[in-house]
């Protein structure tokens, strides 16, 4: 059910035609409320796409009435004529929401813009314009898998989650295939509940639920200009759960995104968990996950199936975590091939016939851990991303 | 001529079987003197090979007599058992050249040990040690493009140079193909000079040399276990030469050798020169260029011959350096597609059928400038780096 599993909102998907597949390209989620309160965390790229400076403006305020989401164009790196676009698109979802139903008093300012597609180019707005005006005719309370659909690019298939409370729920998609990276993993995601919740408290759940999810998704170490992910509350189940239990359900629902983003990424044929244990802190733990999680050689040896524990050791070596090399072990899907920084288990017992990859580090350091989860680089990926644009 | 070009050197190269292939795979420089000063940089990777924490000693005492150096095996992540072989090698090096020149009296703390290829294995000391005495045997004043060749590992062809002095001449060979990134492209290198210099001018020569050449060639981003430059000064020339000299030839030599890394490296058909004007600093102008250079959806882009400054302008986004999003400039191949952070000439224009790239980015931002030399992401790099070690 996606975004609007959540009761109090509204969604739609439809074809505007910025795909020239023909395939949908336009989203809207709509909270009709009680509330609108809202959170947003944004891309750490600080060239920012247009519609991630407007929706950072929108978040300021900490109220969020629906949300414009477009795929076929990023409107990145478009100068003051693509803010102009994102302000427009803002301005006409505002109007036709509030034409349609004059209860709403939506303004532009509490609209959020999400756009995703190729940066450089102006979004053909002739086509956008009339797409949002057929997304607010289309809005329906089961809409949520529609919408999931019109925010693909590369992916094959639509993400989407719930995720069930006491009495409440979260609701989420989310979009995104490649250029995923920390500092969020490159992606659209619009998560929702009907929880009774403030901006701050939302705040407080989905930074801390980007922390343990989406920054810790490193598929191709590119960091995009446009990530974005919004959570919105309607209030409407009456329901006003603990920070602790809010927290909880909005880290399981992008949780369950982020894995379904390294389940569906470019080209990728494994799936792989990168898991740093024994580490002094846990921020010693990601650096040394991320830097084997962004390892071409690492990546490329996966796809050929070999366990290369050399090029794991080689990636940890150039962090800063506290270690010493002749203490770290690495186990590949179980298998001990390194201890104390030298060989140990014969690497033909490994078996890396399947998709998933779980590769352990065992810094001897502490006891802090962390997960990172990646792909492998396949000759998919080269192809896929050498084709993109053109 | 290689690393015999200049006075008071000679080398050889010898198969001694660690290849399966047969190829050469062991290399002995000599310095015959009448000085035998030297220099190091090593790999800043902290998992370093044992012939790296070996010859990190050596140069401590700014005396090198010879170099063993072997391909087919790196000898790293192999424990003390591994230090112990690397030991093994330089004693039986110095006690075989001994033998063979009483003259010489080369003591193992005078030899430095470079290993390159697959991580995690012990050398097959049972072949190394003969092929060491086969190598000395075969020492000739001609040996230098023998060695260049035996230290080959996934390279096409030997990398060698020879810079002329006033009276005194810079030699050097290099290996490298992949694991190219910083702080030491992934390689091997042995300069030579029968200049007269002291073991500081040597080192501050070859450390300006390294800064300005080795350490701005990223092919990959992957920091090897096993880097190692070496600088042997002969003083055979009688020749002193000031350190603006010194430095001046040593960093020709190092950008020759640089470049044939870059040519030559492991799948690529593009070599891509990022160069970054407009810098606040030199370190800004590196930190972007490095960032560009190491970006795969930038890379895999020019493999496609797709100009897409898009993902040039998110790469720049992801570093510190001073600059202002809508002020940067990008040019491909000499056409500004980019202007003040949006769309300019029409990316139609840009030819890039050739192999060579020049990517020129503008940050608006101050007067310095560098330059990062790296390759494509293409299908050949993923299949060789998938199949290495198996």
């Amino acid at each position: 059910m996606s975004v609007t599993a959540p009761k109090g909102f509204r969604a739609a998907g439809v074809a505007a035609g910025l795909k020239s597949s023909g395939a949908p390209d336009v989203a809207l989620v709509v909270n009709d409320g009680p509330d609108a309160t809202a959170a947003g965390v944004f891309t750490a790229n600080r060239v920012k796409a247009a519609p991630v400076l407007w929706s950072q403006q929108v978040l300021r305020a900490g109220i969020v009435r629906a949300v414009v989401l477009n795929s076929g164009g990023a409107n990145a790196c478009t100068g003051p004529l693509g803010f102009q676009d994102t302000h427009a698109t803002a301005e006409h979802a505002a109007a036709t929401l509030s034409a349609a139903n004059p209860r709403l008093l939506v303004g532009a300012g509490d609209v959020a813009v999400c756009s995703t597609g190729l940066i450089g180019e102006r979004l053909p707005m002739e086509k956008l314009l009339p797409g949002v005006r057929s997304a607010v005719r289309g809005l329906s309370r089961d809409g949520g898998p529609a919408a999931a659909e019109a925010i693909m690019t590369t992916d094959t298939r639509p993400k989407t989650t719930v995720v069930a409370g006491a009495g409440w729920s979260v609701g989420g998609m989310a979009k995104g295939a490649g250029m995923l990276a920390p500092a969020l993993a490159t992606m659209l995601c619009v998560l929702t509940t009907d929880a009774v919740a403030g901006s701050e408290a939302l705040d407080a759940a989905l930074r801390e639920a980007c922390r343990l999810t989406f920054d810790r998704v490193d598929s191709d170490g590119c960091m995009s200009t446009n990530d974005t992910v919004l959570l919105l509350a309607s209030g409407a189940s009456g329901i006003e759960p603990t920070q602790q239990e809010l927290t909880a359900a909005v880290t399981a629902a992008a949780h369950d995104l982020a894995q379904q983003l390294v389940a569906d990424a470019e080209g990728a044929t494994k799936q792989i968990a990168v898991e740093v244990v024994g580490a002094a802190s846990e921020a010693d733990a990601v650096e040394a996950g991320r830097s084997v999680a962004r390892n071409n050689l690492v990546k490329t040896a996966l796809f050929g199936n070999d366990p290369n524990w050399g090029r794991i050791l080689a990636a940890v070596g150039t962090t800063a975590a506290a270690f010493e090399p002749d203490a770290i072990d690495v186990a590949v899907n179980g298998v001990w091939v390194c201890r104390g920084g030298a060989a140990a288990e014969d690497r033909a017992k490994v078996d890396l016939s399947g998709r998933d990859v779980a590769i352990r580090v065992n810094l001897h350091a502490g006891d802090a851990a962390a997960t990172i989860w990646t792909n492998d680089l396949s000759h998919a990926y080269v192809h896929e991303n050498s084709a993109y644009s053109t």
